[in-house]
């Protein structure tokens, strides 16, 4: 693993990462951002996973997240949002391939190779973390920004006992209702694969979650039809999920969404994960 | 109008009044709190109307409103449920007619001549308050629990540009599907009316609402079912409606569970009223 970049930060460090990856054989990088309070030893982390085209790099100079993670004595990992490379299969569309992982293993040509960010996410990136930085692995949650915040939610629900609580911004809710998801679920699973154990309200409305959950939604978001929030909302009032779900009044889906909101979010998160 | 009791509180005054009602043909009782702010001018007015089997006097007695009312110099109205007295029709069960007024003017013999609580509350009682008491006409909220939480969303979306915020804890949200409505709306509108013009959640899936709205239910309301929290849930989701939706975990139907939450009820309409 090389430290390819290093920042201080709100008294921390913001650091960049490259690192050859077996879960997708490539290299991937991620920016981290360690709190001041890892000096003294291992903090808790929160995931924060993006959204289609985004690299590790958007969320980590456009989020605002390093001054609340500071304040709480938290790191934030920002993975990228799919394997990358000349090697790596893409498509010209904005919303296949490189950029677009969706955080779930593809198995289907030309995608199986290196397609495969949920074993990334869920399973190689924390041990390289764990490894080389000062974090409470004990003490994990996620959240995530439209593609982003559908793989916080499923990963949440598909890892239960890993994380402690979960938000979205502008989640996709329903992949395999939407055509942000019935592509790509198309290209990486087969269009006869089990699609429901990939999409956010059809694993809320069959197994609901049981750790705090936080979403905001803009009222005026561009892609409000794409993210099928209102399957998300009926399968947790459904399912009886202890939840909060904000419809916030006037917002887009852009990063100033997400910087309005995202003290509120990481003081969220360091409720559950300092309770 | 006489007032039948006064009790300091909190600085301010808890009032409980009778009065002959022209909507309701028959004497009917409201509690009234007061402010400390009300001895210098008027002041806004948060509307609290209860549930099924409730008088006016159980959330003035058990929600605990009153100490946050005077911190934001909100004054609150406890309206009765339904008509009262001897010569109002009514029914052995706890959920139909005195005691279970809905919030609606009944069409149908034997509900119709005394059983108009929507005039009631969105005409008749405001120039009564208006006439007699030191409230700004202009700035209203109105909230409600159970019952009252359906009545509360309904009468906002009924007189849109009266209210300028709507918060409800475990409302009532679907009764044309539910048990608790059908049978209602059957009694007073009768099974032919449209039962649409009354309903919360089809009202929101057809019009929406423009005013901030803020939901409470507990995860472990024992009503669940009948709530039908989910339908709601889903129209305000998919009509884009700004607004809170919050399931809390472990909480119940009952005041237990009002108290726990009020301050940040009267917060929320208090930050409407003060805008």
């Amino acid at each position: 693993m090389d430290i390819t970049a290093e920042n201080r930060a709100f008294d921390g460090r913001q650091i960049v990462a490259t690192h050859a990856s077996e879960a997708c054989q490539c290299d991937m990088t991620f920016g981290l951002y360690l709190p001041p309070q890892a000096q003294d030893g291992p903090v808790p982390l929160i995931w924060y996973l993006s959204g289609l085209t985004c690299t590790h790099e958007n969320a980590m100079t456009k989020a605002g997240a390093q001054a609340w993670c500071a304040e709480h004595g938290l790191a934030m990992v920002f993975p990228d949002t799919s394997p990358r490379g000349t090697a790596v299969a893409d498509d010209a569309a904005y919303d296949l391939g490189q950029g677009a992982g969706f955080y779930i293993d593809a198995t289907e040509a030309p995608w199986a190779p290196h397609f495969r960010m949920q074993s990334y996410i869920a399973d190689e990136l924390p041990g390289l973390l764990s490894a080389n930085f000062p974090l409470d692995a004990a003490r994990q949650s996620i959240m995530g920004h439209s593609m982003g915040g559908h793989g916080a939610l499923t990963l949440a629900m598909k890892t239960p006992g890993r994380f402690s609580s979960v938000s979205a911004f502008s989640p996709i809710c329903n992949p395999s209702d939407s055509d942000w998801g019935r592509k790509q679920f198309t290209a990486y699973l087969g269009a006869d694969a089990d699609w429901e154990a990939h999409d956010a309200a059809r694993l809320m409305r069959q197994d609901g979650i049981d750790i705090p959950v936080l979403i905001d939604t803009g009222t005026d978001d561009q892609f409000g039809d794409l993210l099928r929030t209102e399957a998300l909302a009926q399968a947790m009032a459904e399912k009886r999920v202890a939840h909060s779900l904000r419809m916030q009044k006037g917002y887009d889906h852009s990063y100033f969404f997400v910087a309005s909101f995202i003290e509120e979010h990481i003081a969220f998160h360091a409720d559950a994960l300092w309770a």
